[in-house]
């Protein structure tokens, strides 16, 4: 299974701000297939604090192209954000973006227009710092 | 650059049923990036008749995991038409998916319910016959 290279580090910064992690490879069962199945998907994580319950799904766009993680980061957000939608409609989901992407390629406008448009729900994470920055 | 192992008999299947070709490598100049450049993604072809301008993204669905090649082909087809809507709106994007995919993985009801929901335009493509099914 593909792990992102900085899902610890998200999942160390959701400790950080009291997050209890209740799964590190969260998977959304929709009977048809299992999403956590997925091998080239990067995997969720799911977090509880004071009954509020997320999923994130973790992005460090160091592919060779950020256009073309950016096509997949877009695609899984709404296709795990629909099966949540089914499967459990209190959990939110969040996209977790490294600070340096997010300060440069987020900031293109075809990617904000976009961003605003499929309504992604961003995190932004520093890896040094292992915390999270917006 | 990657071309779908099948982007050759879409292409045939095209010009079969009366589409002049205008571009075998089809490039949505952003400014910001070109969606052409974008390594990892399929090239698009573009085409024309009596007017009608298209442009056809081609997915072999031969990856590993079904679901992730329908993360990354349903997040590069939003970007595109969200490209053309910008750049040449007046030209219509599909998806070519091939006759088995078709007929099994996209028959899912939550990968049926995500083509309708975004829209997905999909034209079928029969690889040995080189020619549209639908």
């Amino acid at each position: 299974m593909a792990r992102d290279p900085f899902h610890n580090v998200v999942r160390r910064a959701l400790e950080k701000e009291g997050w209890t992690i209740t799964a590190d490879y969260y998977e959304i069962d929709l009977g048809e297939f299992k999403f956590q199945i997925d091998l080239a998907a990067d995997m969720l994580l799911a977090a509880e604090r004071e009954g509020q319950k997320i999923a994130v799904e973790v992005k460090s766009f160091i592919a060779t192209s950020n256009v073309s993680e950016f096509h997949n980061a877009l695609g899984q957000f709404l296709n795990y954000r629909d099966a949540l939608a089914i499967k459990e409609p209190d959990r939110t989901l969040f996209l977790a973006v490294r600070l340096p992407v997010y300060e440069t390629f987020f900031q293109g406008s075809f990617i904000a227009a976009s961003v605003q448009r499929y309504e992604l729900r961003l995190v932004i994470y520093d890896v040094e710092q292992e915390i999270f920055t917006k």
